[in-house]
């Protein structure tokens, strides 16, 4: 996702610094949330729905949320941005340090650490289409936790290292009754009979910013769409396929597994939607 | 489980140090693993087991053991306690920072935090019983992740979050099945006509040190034992209860929410049994 060669700069709490205290929740617990925003155009995309996402987190996880919460994080966004019109901006937020073991203090010491990053280097032609696999790794069922971009991400690591290189592009993950559910670090989607299918995401998964402004697009586009619970098989055998996320937008997939796929024409519509909002903002 | 008041002193590969890049997948991705080991008469008690548990750890997280590992932790462990005779050691390792996403780098750049804390502060007579509660909180399945002490803890932060006080000393958690699992921070183990049982971790749990300790022990001390997998009201139908971990030692519980127990027998030799390996490290 980010590149370590180029820019990264981060702000801990509206301070330049890019190291947190070894006590913090965050790091003992993975007691926090984050959020990766599209910086394009110098505006980061989407923002107030990956506020909104980061509120509702925090009150999942018990993490106190500071007043003004948002307008200090869009303060350190224009901090780091400066001129920088492209990039990827990613936020921490942890419940920091304090208290003893896993009982958290009655009001968190919430950090908020912002850092950009440029934007992650792939092959070009990916917006063409992409190859995904089927991970063997499977997700646990966890209501409770589902949804949240929680830093608790050992699921998405064990699934990611499934495969190297660049030739696969995603790995896609069910859960342990079968179900898929997401890309390591995406949402998948399928267009079958002119309805627009993604996995429902009560029991595991992130809900993804893109993917919420897939579903909310839809109908605009002409798309009947429904949330659903799908095994690997019945999910493939679908006209189109594509992924989608805040950062590389939409990628058709044009294979998963040995099945190939074509972009399809309503891949292509929801496409040049998604373009119009990173390049334009709208 | 530590006091921010006391000692706190910390080295991470070796040097004095305080702080964690914010890069480390430990805090992105919980991609690491703890140990909480007591200091007692200067000795780190059970050493080689917790040595063995994050060796196994490491393997099943991908997370390449430098050569020497416990032999670099346990000469950072003797710079740190130095003349200190009684405390709780945390070691944390994460797999570094680097790699792009969820994808770790294929040598991992393997991080080494050694942290000594004062021994924590609990009410004296939880050795003679404590009040425990049944958590709603309901752990997931998931035999991937299943034992590790990894640092991926919200499951425990958000059981730890159901009670307040000190009145109640610890809650038990069941999976999603409904089946037993373990405390928040402990293990939990039942004498039933004189057999031992504690719950089976192939699913969910953590597989504690002294879990360990007590279960190759029970022979000796005359004691059948079994690794169960039942229902909290099979569970309590017991008679008598514990916990154990590796700073507390042994807990008895005489109530598990309105049920009373008297602290039996084989809890007393077993606690016997503890209290010297805690105090003579034998």
């Amino acid at each position: 996702m980010s590149s370590p060669t180029a820019l990264p700069r981060t702000l801990i709490n509206g301070k330049s610094c890019d190291s947190l205290s070894i006590s913090d929740r965050g790091l003992a617990y993975g007691h926090g949330l984050f959020e990766t925003i599209r910086l394009s155009q110098g505006r980061p995309v989407l923002w107030e729905q990956h506020m909104e996402r980061l509120q509702k987190g925090c009150e999942r996880l018990a993490i106190d949320v500071p007043a003004q919460l948002a307008s200090s994080l869009m303060k350190d966004v224009t901090q780091l941005c400066g001129l920088e019109k492209e990039g990827v901006i990613k936020i921490i937020i942890t419940a920091g340090s304090g208290g003893r073991g896993y009982a958290a203090p009655e009001v968190t010491n919430t950090q908020r650490i912002v850092s950009l990053f440029s934007l992650p280097v792939y092959p070009s032609d990916r917006s063409e289409g992409v190859k995904v696999i089927s991970c063997q790794y499977q997700l646990p069922l966890n209501p409770r936790m589902a949804g949240m971009k929680h830093l608790n991400r050992l699921d998405q690591v064990l699934a990611r290292a499934e495969w190297q290189g660049t030739t696969i592009a995603e790995g896609i993950v069910c859960d342990l009754s079968g179900k898929v559910v997401e890309g390591t670090m995406s949402n998948v989607f399928a267009v079958k009979e002119g309805v627009l299918l993604t996995p429902e995401l009560s029991q595991a998964g992130v809900q993804g910013i893109m993917r919420d402004f897939v579903l909310e697009n839809a109908a605009a586009m002409g798309l009947e769409s429904r949330e659903v619970s799908l095994g690997v098989d019945e999910f493939k055998d679908a006209d189109e396929l594509f992924l989608t996320n805040s950062v590389i937008g939409l990628w058709p997939i044009t294979q998963w597994d040995d099945l190939c796929f074509d972009k399809g024409p309503e891949t292509q519509i929801i496409q040049a939607r998604i373009n119009r909002l990173l390049t334009e903002g709208v």
